[in-house]
Formats: structure tokens, sequence, C-alpha cells
């Protein structure tokens, strides 16, 4: 039987700042521009999780999107909304919150709790314009 | 040369309600939640479709979208807009109209009908934030 | 001190069936349309509630859009989404649910909730293309 | 000549955390919740100008959306994008910066720079599903 | 009984060039700059109709949206769809397709055509950040 | 290390005729109907550029969006934008301005300036219901 995807979207609305510290103060400036404003801006992050796999014949869901709505707040929207995500968060202590960085948290955070037999694929849309995918 | 995908959105509105009649009325309540409301409620589906191959050098088409969207109306609209999926249509009669299914379904009325050389996928949205992909 | 408008948007999806008793088959069929096919379409409704009033000087709110939100999922969400309009509410058990009705009858809800201070404006899409507005 | 109504739209990126100085920590807390974190968290503001009045019968604009646009860039984005809202900046040193005070803020540095013949209203989006409209 | 506002949006992609005649090429390329462009340009232009109006105790309309939207259809799209405004209209023969005039123009056609006692107003976007309303 | 994907949205607005000199003016109506309209229609074209590969440990980025944004604005929105892609442009004077071609098009110009370790596709949106991909 093929497979099918199955996409859930949620979204929280968090400060951040790009910063190397281990670059001086104007490599930091060259290149995250104004993302390395000192007091933080901020986004509202989109999030769409994608879980791919066969069918249950039974309730005819891959992953019932309700259960899958529920991991998304419990692990990612929960732990990253309203929150700065470099002083707030511990997975951002010491990791730059590039939208690349934070796609790969969220994958790790979610790839632990859903079933080894499910593919999972993250988006994440800092702005409408500027997005990422994980992994690609 | 290089393949090329051609994407055509179309929608439909179409009442269903969730539901499985091997189980009993407890475990459909439990597993299909207010979907499998008894009197159904409805969405507005809206439904990607993508045509992959060649472009014909002669008119610089993979496929027309014109002719695209006829397929797409004749095949998918015409049958399910304005319907109720269970109580009006041959193909949900018998198969429990998940996001999963509905997709499936369109896929193969589709295949049919579109150029074998050419692949085919369905991303239809129940909502803004929950869609599926046929096939993965 | 002016005054300011604040908007917070919600959403159902329900299945109804435009249909007026007083009217033939063939009226209601004529009239109608497909949205009088027996056994009930549906739709993805998005609401918008507008709130408009002076500002708490101590908040800087005119209204919480938090509160606001809870009033609509209280008065309106939980009462109309994934229901049949037609047959699951008393609201629009004797009255044709159109969108214009609706809308009106949303209104209604909320105006007996929101302080007398406030006006309110209630915006119902049925579609992305069809929506009203009361009052106008 | 009736007037026409032109509506230019831009955005910006900052964070804020709405705080009243005047209320206690726990009150702070009881009103504005999460929204009162202490470490800022932010949004993509989504800004929607619209100028009002008779259109220059050589250009047939009301004003040209160019113009429009670079003062809204000059006045309002460099002023406010990717920037603490309540650190950064003078105009919410010392006021809250909820939606409504924003919106405010934006429409009084705009209207000392657009003709006082044409009318002036602000919209601005804290997100998708929350946004304000000065003047009402 | 209070009024009702329905909206029906349709939508049409033309080209066009703004210019005035009565201006020297200098001065036309200063105010219009590169939308003077001499081949012309484009867009998908975004069409929304306000009929505002008492609603219709049979029908519970103020006006069906399928009637408008046919009228949308004949007055308006099928006139501008897929043409060149400057060139292909009798309309913008003599008359600069700003957005302000094209929606001027639209308002005229339908307000000739809906009845009279039913208010009529025209949201024109020709991009997503660039629109008008008339009247205002 | 797993590869990442990136993508920026820009857009440009532009007109265009679909016609094939080799065929007859019969043939061209035929084949692409209203698009082969004599006098140019036009289109908002929306353009999301896609780069995959693997971050860099500096900066947390695969590619900088600004540097993405700006090699986009100089390759493909200076070149299109507010131009009539047949009689204005080098790259459409003899090959069909379909959707398909644009998009390979504007991947070839990309494609010269972006590191050879990065993958890149393309999106075009001739209109929200109508985009190709490339390659596929």
């Amino acid at each position: 039987m093929s497979k099918v995807a199955v996409y859930r979207k949620e979204h929280f609305n968090a400060a951040h700042r790009l910063h190397n510290p281990a670059l001086s103060a104007e490599e930091n400036a060259r290149v995250f521009g104004k993302c390395n404003s000192p007091n933080y801006h901020g986004h509202n992050y989109e999030l769409s999780v994608k879980v791919t796999g066969e069918m249950d014949p039974v309730t005819g869901f891959v992953i019932d999107t309700k259960t899958l709505s529920k991991l998304i707040l419990t692990e990612v929207v929960e732990r990253f909304d309203h929150r700065n995500l470099n002083l707030d968060t511990k997975e951002f202590k010491d990791l730059n919150p590039t939208a690349e960085n934070i796609a790969i948290v969220i994958y790790n955070l979610l790839r632990a709790k859903i079933d080894a037999k499910h593919d999972l694929k993250i988006t994440l849309y800092e702005t409408e314009r500027n997005f990422v995918e994980y992994p690609a």
C-alpha cells in the first residue's frame, strides 16, 4: 500500500537574537545584520509538521491530527510560545536560534515522540517569505 | 530534459462524518471524537493537483492548466461539491471519508484520466491547518 | 479620546442546507440551487468579531483578545462546531442558515455578553470568496 | 467627486512585553498573562495604512503607493523593525506596547507627514487572528 | 431591520500602463516610474464587491452570491480578463488605468445593474499590498 | 549531517502573451486560448526559491536569506518586473513565456550564481491556483 503524508500546522510567537559568541561584536554585526540587534526582536513562527506512513485500516488515519496537534502543543508550543528563545529555553542557551537550528530542534523533540514507523519532516516559517524545511 | 511539475488548485464544499461500522458506537466516539457527530459536519475542501512530466516543445506546457482544471471539475468537483460524502456518493458509501481516503479516491479518479507518462500527486486541505498528500 | 477597534478571528466547521419550508420543493431548488441539496453540505466558517470602544488606560486594551477569544469559543464555537446547523442547533431549527442569518444569530449571542459601551460587528466567511458583515 | 481610499501594507518584526509599572507583579501577570513574560516575546507585525481623499485628475492617484510605501518605511519600519519596542524605542519607553497603543503611535507618526486633506486609518495585525484599527 | 453586507470576490488578469498623454515623456516617467514602462506590465487583479441592504425574508439573502458572481463575471471579468486595459477596452482608451480609476469604472458598470435599494462598494487589489476602495 | 532547505519568496509583475510563431494564428488561438490575446495580459508572479545544503556551523545558515533575497532581486526581479516578457527581455524574445519556461529561465539565471554544493528548486506562481516547480 502506498504511503500518505499528513500535515498539521501550529504556531508560536517568540523573541530571538542571532549571535555567535565565538565571533567578535563586529563579525556578529556583519554576519547577522539587524538580526543581531542586542535587545532581541521577534516573530510569529508558523510550524508545519508532516508525518508520513501507511493508513491504519480501522481508522483511515495515518495519524489522528488531533493527536498530532496535542503532541505539537505539548512538545513545542508550550516550550517556546511567548518566550525569548535565547534567554528562556535550554535548547537555545548555547545554540544560535536561526530558523535552520529551530527546525532541527523541533524535529528532534517530535522525532522522540512519534512512532519510528512514520517519517517526519518540519517546515518552519519565520515570516511568510523566509522559511526552512528539515530534513530537506 | 528535466521534468517540470504543474499544479492546479480547485475546491469543493461537502458534508461528511467519520464512522467505522465495524466499531461500536463508543469506540467510534472515542476514535473519531466530534468528527463522529451523527448528523454530519462539513468543510471547504481545497484540492491541489500536481502533474509532473516533460514539456511539450510546441506548447511549452507539461499539461495545459485549462485542460487540467476542466478535468478536475468534471471528475472531482461535480461529483463531491455540495454533497454529503457519506450519503450522496458511491465512493464513500462503504469507505470512511477521512482526508487520507478522500485523497486516495481523488487520485484514482484522476489517475484514470491523465496520460500514464505523467506523474500525479494530490494534496487535499480539510482545513488550512489539516491536510494530506498522496502518494507521499 | 478616539475609539479603537479590536478584532479576533475564530472558526468552526459545520454542515447546513438552505431550505424554506414555506416554499415548494421546486421553488427551493430554483432559489437555493445546489445549496438546497437534501443531505446537507458543509463549510469551514471563518468568523471575525470586531469590538470597538475606548482603551482602558490601565491595561492599554479595549478588550483583552484572550477574553474575547474565550467568549467566542464558549458562545459560538462550542455551539456550532462539528454540528449540522439545521438538525443539531435550536437557533436554526426554524431559521434558514444563510450566511446572513448565521451572522445575525452570532451577533445576538455575543451582543448579550459584551459590555454595552462597546460596539460589535460580525464578519462571517462561508468561503474565501463569499462572506457577510452584520451590522453593515 | 466621491472619495477613494488607497491602502498600502508593510511589515516589521519586533519584540515586546506587556507590562504596566503602576501594577504589582501579580497584577501584571494576571492582566497580561503570558504576554507579560519578563524576557519578551515577539511578532511579525503586519501594517495596513489607508489614505482617503479625492483623486488628483492629472495622475489618477489619491496618493502614489510608492510615495506612501517610502513614508511608512521611513517613519515606521526603520524605527521599529528588528527592535525591542520596550527597550529600544522612545515611543514605548513609558507606554505599554499593546496593539492598540502601537496603532495609535503609528497613526500619529504618519498623520504628521500626510497632507491634512487626506483621512488616515491604521490597521495593525499582531497575528493573523488578533488585530486592531485606529481610528475606529 | 438592520442591514447586512454581502461580499463576493472574483479576479481577472490584465496588462496595463500608467500614462497621461497631457504630460511629457519625462513627466510621465517621473510621475509613474516603472508603471509607465512603454510595453505594458500586468497584474492579477483581485476584486471584492460589497452589496448592502435588507435581507429578503423569504430567501434569507440580501442578494444571492451566485447571482452577484454571474453579474461580476458578465460585466467585469469578461470585459477585462486577459486584456490590455489601455489597448483593448473602450473604458480605458482615454482614461489612465490606475487602481483608483479601475475601481470607479467597475463601480459604475455594476451600479447600473444592481437594484438601487442596495448600496455598493468596490475593493480592487492590484497586488496583495496595494489596493483601493470606492466609494471610500 | 542532514541537509536543510531554505526558501525565500519574491515577486514581480509582468505582461506576457503565449504564442508560438511556428503555429498558424488559428492554431495559436486554439492551443493558447485567451492567453494568446494579441495585446498581452499580465500577472503578479510570485516566486519561491529553495536552496538545499548543509548548515555552516559558524552562522547556523545554509544560506543567508538576505543574501538570497538580494540575488533574486538582482538576477530576476530587476530583469522582469514591470516588463513585457515577450517584448522587453532577451530571454523570451524567442521563447514562449509559459510558466514552465519562465521557471526554467529563472532556474538557469540563479543556478549560475549559487554555490554548486547547494541544490536549487524554483516554484513560480502565475496565479494562486496555477503554479509550476522546476526541477520536479
